[in-house]
Protein backbone atom coordinates (compact mmCIF):
# COMPACT_ATOMS: atom_id res chain seq x y z
CA UNK A 1 0.00 0.00 0.00
CA UNK A 2 1.16 3.45 -0.58
CA UNK A 3 2.16 6.08 1.85
CA UNK A 4 -0.45 8.29 2.51
CA UNK A 5 0.17 12.26 1.67
CA UNK A 6 -1.18 14.69 3.88
CA UNK A 7 -1.07 18.58 2.40
CA UNK A 8 -0.97 20.53 5.07
CA UNK A 9 0.25 24.03 6.61
CA UNK A 10 2.02 23.48 9.69
CA UNK A 11 -0.10 26.88 11.43
CA UNK A 12 -3.21 25.34 10.37
CA UNK A 13 -5.75 23.47 12.48
CA UNK A 14 -7.38 21.91 10.67
CA UNK A 15 -4.41 19.96 9.54
CA UNK A 16 -3.03 19.31 13.14
CA UNK A 17 -6.54 17.29 13.68
CA UNK A 18 -5.83 15.33 10.83
CA UNK A 19 -2.05 14.54 11.42
CA UNK A 20 -2.95 13.76 15.37
CA UNK A 21 -5.20 11.05 13.63
CA UNK A 22 -2.72 9.60 12.09
CA UNK A 23 -0.28 9.64 14.28
CA UNK A 24 -2.57 8.25 17.15
CA UNK A 25 -3.39 5.52 14.81
CA UNK A 26 -0.07 5.20 13.97
CA UNK A 27 -0.47 5.26 9.94
CA UNK A 28 2.78 6.33 8.48
CA UNK A 29 2.40 9.48 5.98
CA UNK A 30 4.46 12.04 4.29
CA UNK A 31 3.74 15.66 4.29
CA UNK A 32 3.40 18.06 1.71
CA UNK A 33 3.77 21.55 2.86
CA UNK A 34 1.24 24.10 1.40
CA UNK A 35 1.71 27.36 2.59
CA UNK A 36 -1.56 29.75 3.37
CA UNK A 37 0.59 33.01 3.51
CA UNK A 38 2.01 32.20 -0.02
CA UNK A 39 -1.79 31.61 -1.40
CA UNK A 40 -0.45 28.14 -2.41
CA UNK A 41 -4.00 26.42 -1.52
CA UNK A 42 -4.91 28.45 -5.08
CA UNK A 43 -2.71 26.67 -7.35
CA UNK A 44 -4.18 24.78 -10.41
CA UNK A 45 -2.07 21.96 -8.80
CA UNK A 46 -3.95 22.10 -5.20
CA UNK A 47 -7.03 22.93 -6.86
CA UNK A 48 -7.64 19.52 -9.01
CA UNK A 49 -6.89 17.84 -5.95
CA UNK A 50 -8.64 20.31 -3.16
CA UNK A 51 -11.44 22.15 -5.33
CA UNK A 52 -12.26 23.97 -2.13
CA UNK A 53 -9.00 25.59 -1.81
CA UNK A 54 -8.88 24.68 1.71
CA UNK A 55 -5.74 22.56 4.00
CA UNK A 56 -5.75 19.67 4.73
CA UNK A 57 -6.21 17.46 2.06
CA UNK A 58 -5.18 13.58 2.77
CA UNK A 59 -4.08 11.52 -0.25
CA UNK A 60 -4.89 7.92 1.01
CA UNK A 61 -6.44 4.63 -0.35
CA UNK A 62 -6.04 5.82 -4.63
CA UNK A 63 -8.16 8.78 -3.64
CA UNK A 64 -7.85 12.76 -2.43
CA UNK A 65 -10.01 13.20 0.89
CA UNK A 66 -11.07 17.05 1.93
CA UNK A 67 -12.63 18.34 5.05
CA UNK A 68 -10.59 17.85 8.26
CA UNK A 69 -13.69 16.30 9.64
CA UNK A 70 -14.64 14.05 7.69
CA UNK A 71 -10.91 12.87 7.13
CA UNK A 72 -11.09 12.09 10.78
CA UNK A 73 -14.68 10.19 10.33
CA UNK A 74 -12.77 8.10 7.68
CA UNK A 75 -9.64 7.45 9.45
CA UNK A 76 -12.21 5.73 12.09
CA UNK A 77 -14.03 3.92 9.73
CA UNK A 78 -11.19 2.21 7.69
CA UNK A 79 -9.22 2.38 10.51
CA UNK A 80 -11.02 1.56 13.45
CA UNK A 81 -7.59 0.06 15.41
CA UNK A 82 -7.12 3.03 18.25
CA UNK A 83 -10.80 4.26 18.57
CA UNK A 84 -10.94 8.25 18.41
CA UNK A 85 -15.41 7.54 18.97
CA UNK A 86 -16.64 5.65 21.87
CA UNK A 87 -19.14 2.83 21.07
CA UNK A 88 -21.91 3.95 22.87
CA UNK A 89 -24.27 6.46 20.02
CA UNK A 90 -24.87 9.00 22.71
CA UNK A 91 -21.49 9.49 23.40
CA UNK A 92 -20.35 9.01 19.97
CA UNK A 93 -23.07 12.81 20.19
CA UNK A 94 -21.48 14.11 22.66
CA UNK A 95 -18.36 13.79 21.07
CA UNK A 96 -19.09 15.18 17.94
CA UNK A 97 -21.23 18.33 19.73
CA UNK A 98 -17.79 19.10 21.07
CA UNK A 99 -16.18 18.10 17.93
CA UNK A 100 -18.87 20.91 15.74
CA UNK A 101 -18.42 23.50 18.65
CA UNK A 102 -14.90 23.93 17.56
CA UNK A 103 -14.73 22.97 13.71
CA UNK A 104 -17.96 24.37 12.79
CA UNK A 105 -18.66 27.29 15.83
CA UNK A 106 -14.77 28.33 16.22
CA UNK A 107 -12.32 27.96 14.08
CA UNK A 108 -13.99 29.02 10.66
CA UNK A 109 -14.73 32.76 12.04
CA UNK A 110 -11.32 32.63 13.24
CA UNK A 111 -9.47 31.79 9.84
CA UNK A 112 -7.05 33.74 7.78
CA UNK A 113 -9.62 34.83 4.89
CA UNK A 114 -12.42 35.79 7.50
CA UNK A 115 -10.09 37.94 9.35
CA UNK A 116 -8.63 39.74 6.53
CA UNK A 117 -11.96 40.49 5.36
CA UNK A 118 -13.37 41.62 8.76
CA UNK A 119 -10.24 43.88 8.61
CA UNK A 120 -6.68 43.91 9.39
CA UNK A 121 -6.88 46.56 12.23
CA UNK A 122 -9.47 44.19 14.28
CA UNK A 123 -7.53 41.20 13.76
CA UNK A 124 -6.15 40.47 17.35
CA UNK A 125 -9.80 41.54 18.97
CA UNK A 126 -11.56 40.07 16.19
CA UNK A 127 -9.81 36.44 17.25
CA UNK A 128 -9.54 37.22 21.24
CA UNK A 129 -13.47 38.10 21.12
CA UNK A 130 -14.65 34.72 18.99
CA UNK A 131 -12.31 31.86 20.88
CA UNK A 132 -13.35 33.59 24.24
CA UNK A 133 -16.87 33.19 23.15
CA UNK A 134 -16.59 29.67 22.05
CA UNK A 135 -14.64 28.27 25.18
CA UNK A 136 -16.82 30.09 27.39
CA UNK A 137 -19.57 27.91 26.12
CA UNK A 138 -17.46 24.89 25.92
CA UNK A 139 -16.06 25.41 29.33
CA UNK A 140 -19.95 24.41 30.45
CA UNK A 141 -20.34 22.01 28.22
CA UNK A 142 -17.24 20.22 29.25
CA UNK A 143 -18.54 20.26 33.02
CA UNK A 144 -21.25 17.66 32.07
CA UNK A 145 -19.10 15.37 29.61
CA UNK A 146 -15.01 15.48 30.94
CA UNK A 147 -13.07 13.02 32.68
CA UNK A 148 -9.60 12.87 32.23
CA UNK A 149 -10.61 14.34 28.60
CA UNK A 150 -13.00 16.08 27.03
CA UNK A 151 -15.51 12.55 26.87
CA UNK A 152 -15.00 10.59 30.06
CA UNK A 153 -11.46 9.28 30.36
CA UNK A 154 -10.36 8.10 26.73
CA UNK A 155 -8.91 10.41 24.02
CA UNK A 156 -11.42 11.25 21.30
CA UNK A 157 -12.00 13.39 18.28
CA UNK A 158 -12.94 16.44 20.72
CA UNK A 159 -9.88 16.15 22.46
CA UNK A 160 -8.08 16.11 18.68
CA UNK A 161 -10.13 19.16 17.93
CA UNK A 162 -9.65 21.24 20.93
CA UNK A 163 -5.78 21.12 21.47
CA UNK A 164 -4.93 22.97 18.01
CA UNK A 165 -7.82 25.70 19.07
CA UNK A 166 -5.93 26.16 22.17
CA UNK A 167 -2.97 26.73 20.61
CA UNK A 168 -4.47 29.97 18.54
CA UNK A 169 -6.07 31.02 21.54
CA UNK A 170 -2.58 31.30 23.35
CA UNK A 171 -1.27 32.76 20.50
CA UNK A 172 -3.60 36.21 21.04
CA UNK A 173 -3.71 36.09 24.45
CA UNK A 174 -6.80 34.64 25.51
CA UNK A 175 -6.63 34.63 29.32
CA UNK A 176 -6.72 30.84 29.65
CA UNK A 177 -7.14 30.96 33.14
CA UNK A 178 -10.88 31.31 32.77
CA UNK A 179 -11.44 28.28 31.43
CA UNK A 180 -9.49 25.83 33.58
CA UNK A 181 -11.30 22.27 32.24
CA UNK A 182 -9.93 23.06 28.68
CA UNK A 183 -6.50 24.01 30.33
CA UNK A 184 -6.18 21.05 31.98
CA UNK A 185 -7.62 18.77 29.05
CA UNK A 186 -5.23 20.09 26.62
CA UNK A 187 -2.14 20.19 29.20
CA UNK A 188 -3.10 16.30 29.52
CA UNK A 189 -2.92 16.05 25.30
CA UNK A 190 -0.07 17.44 25.16
CA UNK A 191 1.75 14.92 27.30
CA UNK A 192 0.80 12.27 24.55
CA UNK A 193 3.07 11.26 21.73
CA UNK A 194 0.36 11.86 18.98
CA UNK A 195 -0.43 15.22 19.89
CA UNK A 196 3.30 16.18 20.33
CA UNK A 197 4.46 14.82 17.48
CA UNK A 198 1.66 16.60 15.24
CA UNK A 199 2.20 20.10 16.75
CA UNK A 200 3.18 22.59 14.85
CA UNK A 201 6.40 23.72 15.91
CA UNK A 202 7.61 20.00 14.75
CA UNK A 203 6.81 19.99 10.82
CA UNK A 204 8.88 20.78 8.17
CA UNK A 205 7.41 23.70 7.01
CA UNK A 206 7.55 25.48 10.65
CA UNK A 207 10.16 28.44 10.34
CA UNK A 208 13.25 28.35 12.16
CA UNK A 209 12.45 30.80 14.92
CA UNK A 210 9.71 28.73 16.03
CA UNK A 211 11.14 25.29 15.37
CA UNK A 212 11.30 22.27 18.44
CA UNK A 213 12.57 18.75 18.31
CA UNK B 1 -41.03 5.55 23.26
CA UNK B 2 -41.82 9.69 23.90
CA UNK B 3 -42.01 11.50 21.19
CA UNK B 4 -38.43 13.24 20.51
CA UNK B 5 -38.76 16.78 20.81
CA UNK B 6 -37.05 19.83 18.79
CA UNK B 7 -35.84 23.37 19.86
CA UNK B 8 -35.32 25.22 16.29
CA UNK B 9 -36.03 28.11 14.94
CA UNK B 10 -37.75 28.49 11.82
CA UNK B 11 -35.14 30.36 9.83
CA UNK B 12 -32.15 28.52 11.31
CA UNK B 13 -30.61 26.47 8.80
CA UNK B 14 -29.00 24.38 11.34
CA UNK B 15 -32.29 23.54 12.16
CA UNK B 16 -33.51 22.79 9.13
CA UNK B 17 -31.21 20.25 8.62
CA UNK B 18 -32.55 18.01 11.62
CA UNK B 19 -35.88 18.89 10.08
CA UNK B 20 -35.54 17.59 7.17
CA UNK B 21 -33.89 14.13 8.85
CA UNK B 22 -36.01 13.91 10.83
CA UNK B 23 -38.85 14.14 8.04
CA UNK B 24 -36.97 11.62 5.82
CA UNK B 25 -36.63 8.86 8.26
CA UNK B 26 -40.10 9.60 9.10
CA UNK B 27 -39.41 10.14 12.59
CA UNK B 28 -42.41 12.15 14.48
CA UNK B 29 -41.39 15.09 16.65
CA UNK B 30 -42.90 17.96 18.37
CA UNK B 31 -41.51 21.54 17.69
CA UNK B 32 -40.48 23.71 20.50
CA UNK B 33 -39.71 27.36 19.00
CA UNK B 34 -36.83 29.42 20.33
CA UNK B 35 -36.36 32.28 19.03
CA UNK B 36 -32.52 33.71 17.88
CA UNK B 37 -34.07 37.44 17.61
CA UNK B 38 -35.10 37.63 21.10
CA UNK B 39 -32.44 35.77 22.67
CA UNK B 40 -34.21 32.80 23.78
CA UNK B 41 -30.90 30.34 23.07
CA UNK B 42 -29.77 32.17 26.41
CA UNK B 43 -32.16 31.88 29.13
CA UNK B 44 -30.95 29.59 31.62
CA UNK B 45 -33.86 27.32 30.62
CA UNK B 46 -32.62 26.65 27.33
CA UNK B 47 -28.85 26.69 28.10
CA UNK B 48 -29.48 24.04 30.42
CA UNK B 49 -30.17 21.96 27.65
CA UNK B 50 -28.02 23.32 25.53
CA UNK B 51 -25.18 24.83 27.44
CA UNK B 52 -23.79 26.20 23.86
CA UNK B 53 -26.41 28.64 23.61
CA UNK B 54 -27.26 27.91 19.78
CA UNK B 55 -30.18 25.93 17.91
CA UNK B 56 -30.77 23.21 17.45
CA UNK B 57 -31.58 21.17 20.49
CA UNK B 58 -33.08 17.42 19.96
CA UNK B 59 -34.35 15.98 23.04
CA UNK B 60 -34.62 11.96 21.83
CA UNK B 61 -33.91 8.76 23.55
CA UNK B 62 -33.87 10.56 27.26
CA UNK B 63 -31.08 12.62 26.41
CA UNK B 64 -30.45 16.00 24.86
CA UNK B 65 -28.46 16.11 21.60
CA UNK B 66 -26.54 19.25 20.42
CA UNK B 67 -25.08 20.50 17.52
CA UNK B 68 -26.98 19.78 13.74
CA UNK B 69 -24.44 17.39 12.27
CA UNK B 70 -23.94 15.67 15.45
CA UNK B 71 -27.49 14.80 15.28
CA UNK B 72 -27.85 13.75 11.76
CA UNK B 73 -24.08 11.33 12.55
CA UNK B 74 -26.70 10.34 15.81
CA UNK B 75 -30.17 9.75 13.78
CA UNK B 76 -28.37 7.63 11.28
CA UNK B 77 -26.72 5.69 13.63
CA UNK B 78 -29.39 4.50 15.46
CA UNK B 79 -31.97 4.66 12.65
CA UNK B 80 -30.35 3.38 9.85
CA UNK B 81 -33.29 2.83 8.07
CA UNK B 82 -33.96 5.31 5.16
CA UNK B 83 -29.72 6.30 4.90
CA UNK B 84 -28.67 8.88 4.33
CA UNK B 85 -25.17 8.27 3.93
CA UNK B 86 -23.86 5.39 1.35
CA UNK B 87 -22.41 2.00 2.77
CA UNK B 88 -19.05 3.04 0.75
CA UNK B 89 -16.49 4.85 3.28
CA UNK B 90 -15.44 6.64 0.51
CA UNK B 91 -18.23 8.18 -0.63
CA UNK B 92 -19.26 8.41 3.22
CA UNK B 93 -16.17 11.19 2.93
CA UNK B 94 -17.39 12.83 -0.23
CA UNK B 95 -20.50 13.32 1.64
CA UNK B 96 -19.20 14.52 4.77
CA UNK B 97 -16.70 17.03 2.77
CA UNK B 98 -19.65 18.43 1.45
CA UNK B 99 -21.55 18.31 4.65
CA UNK B 100 -18.24 20.14 6.39
CA UNK B 101 -17.82 22.54 3.31
CA UNK B 102 -21.59 24.07 4.24
CA UNK B 103 -21.81 23.42 8.21
CA UNK B 104 -17.86 24.73 8.91
CA UNK B 105 -16.95 26.89 6.33
CA UNK B 106 -20.07 28.45 5.08
CA UNK B 107 -22.81 28.78 7.69
CA UNK B 108 -21.16 29.69 10.86
CA UNK B 109 -19.32 32.70 8.82
CA UNK B 110 -23.03 33.67 7.71
CA UNK B 111 -24.52 33.41 11.26
CA UNK B 112 -26.71 36.62 12.89
CA UNK B 113 -23.99 36.78 15.80
CA UNK B 114 -20.97 36.89 13.63
CA UNK B 115 -22.49 39.65 11.14
CA UNK B 116 -23.75 41.57 13.75
CA UNK B 117 -20.05 41.26 14.99
CA UNK B 118 -18.76 42.07 11.82
CA UNK B 119 -20.97 45.41 11.77
CA UNK B 120 -24.68 45.91 10.80
CA UNK B 121 -23.81 48.15 8.16
CA UNK B 122 -21.61 45.63 6.11
CA UNK B 123 -24.10 42.77 6.72
CA UNK B 124 -25.94 42.30 2.88
CA UNK B 125 -22.31 42.63 1.44
CA UNK B 126 -20.75 40.48 4.10
CA UNK B 127 -23.49 37.98 3.13
CA UNK B 128 -22.72 38.20 -0.18
CA UNK B 129 -19.59 37.69 0.00
CA UNK B 130 -19.15 34.40 2.14
CA UNK B 131 -22.13 32.69 0.28
CA UNK B 132 -20.66 33.73 -3.32
CA UNK B 133 -17.13 32.76 -1.69
CA UNK B 134 -18.40 29.20 -0.86
CA UNK B 135 -20.79 28.60 -3.11
CA UNK B 136 -17.90 28.90 -5.71
CA UNK B 137 -15.76 26.03 -4.42
CA UNK B 138 -19.09 23.69 -3.83
CA UNK B 139 -19.60 24.19 -7.52
CA UNK B 140 -16.54 22.89 -8.48
CA UNK B 141 -16.25 20.42 -6.17
CA UNK B 142 -19.71 19.04 -6.91
CA UNK B 143 -18.50 18.37 -10.92
CA UNK B 144 -16.66 15.57 -9.64
CA UNK B 145 -19.41 14.11 -7.29
CA UNK B 146 -22.52 14.87 -8.50
CA UNK B 147 -25.69 12.76 -10.46
CA UNK B 148 -29.18 13.64 -9.26
CA UNK B 149 -27.95 14.92 -6.00
CA UNK B 150 -24.97 16.40 -4.19
CA UNK B 151 -23.24 12.64 -4.02
CA UNK B 152 -24.56 10.20 -7.07
CA UNK B 153 -28.18 9.43 -7.50
CA UNK B 154 -29.07 9.10 -4.15
CA UNK B 155 -30.23 11.97 -1.01
CA UNK B 156 -27.31 12.15 1.22
CA UNK B 157 -26.53 14.44 4.05
CA UNK B 158 -24.33 16.86 1.87
CA UNK B 159 -27.80 17.18 0.20
CA UNK B 160 -29.84 18.26 3.92
CA UNK B 161 -27.27 20.88 4.17
CA UNK B 162 -27.14 22.16 0.92
CA UNK B 163 -30.84 23.15 0.53
CA UNK B 164 -30.97 25.58 3.47
CA UNK B 165 -27.70 27.60 2.58
CA UNK B 166 -29.20 28.44 -0.91
CA UNK B 167 -32.48 29.68 0.82
CA UNK B 168 -29.89 31.79 3.23
CA UNK B 169 -28.32 32.79 -0.44
CA UNK B 170 -31.19 34.02 -1.80
CA UNK B 171 -32.47 35.89 0.62
CA UNK B 172 -29.39 38.07 0.75
CA UNK B 173 -29.57 38.15 -3.50
CA UNK B 174 -26.58 36.31 -4.44
CA UNK B 175 -26.61 35.11 -8.35
CA UNK B 176 -27.30 31.47 -8.35
CA UNK B 177 -27.21 31.55 -11.69
CA UNK B 178 -23.30 31.19 -11.59
CA UNK B 179 -23.90 28.13 -9.68
CA UNK B 180 -26.46 25.65 -12.25
CA UNK B 181 -25.45 22.49 -9.87
CA UNK B 182 -26.20 23.28 -6.76
CA UNK B 183 -29.51 25.46 -8.16
CA UNK B 184 -30.50 21.96 -10.13
CA UNK B 185 -30.14 19.62 -7.01
CA UNK B 186 -31.82 22.37 -4.78
CA UNK B 187 -35.17 22.49 -6.78
CA UNK B 188 -35.14 18.95 -6.80
CA UNK B 189 -34.56 18.32 -3.22
CA UNK B 190 -37.44 20.85 -2.79
CA UNK B 191 -39.64 18.26 -4.83
CA UNK B 192 -39.64 16.05 -1.77
CA UNK B 193 -41.74 16.48 0.92
CA UNK B 194 -38.84 16.03 3.58
CA UNK B 195 -37.47 19.16 2.50
CA UNK B 196 -40.74 20.77 2.03
CA UNK B 197 -42.36 20.29 5.05
CA UNK B 198 -38.95 21.24 6.68
CA UNK B 199 -39.23 24.78 4.37
CA UNK B 200 -38.74 27.43 7.55
CA UNK B 201 -42.14 29.20 6.19
CA UNK B 202 -44.01 25.95 7.15
CA UNK B 203 -42.66 26.18 10.79
CA UNK B 204 -45.22 27.65 13.54
CA UNK B 205 -42.82 30.13 14.49
CA UNK B 206 -42.77 31.94 11.18
CA UNK B 207 -44.48 35.20 10.51
CA UNK B 208 -47.48 34.99 8.91
CA UNK B 209 -46.82 37.04 6.56
CA UNK B 210 -44.07 34.40 4.77
CA UNK B 211 -46.03 31.43 6.00
CA UNK B 212 -46.85 28.84 3.16
CA UNK B 213 -48.96 25.35 3.88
Amino acid sequence: METPTLYAYYRSSCSWRVRTTLNWKRIDYETIPISLIKDEQKTPEYSSLNPLQVVPTLKIDGVSLTQSIAILEYLEETRPEKPLLPRDPIKRALVRSLVQAIASDTQPVTNLRVVKYAGEERRDEWLNYWMTYAFQRIEVQLATTAGDYCVGNEVTLADVCLVPQVYNANRVNVDMSKFPTIQRINNKCLELDAFKKAHPHRQIDCPDELKEN
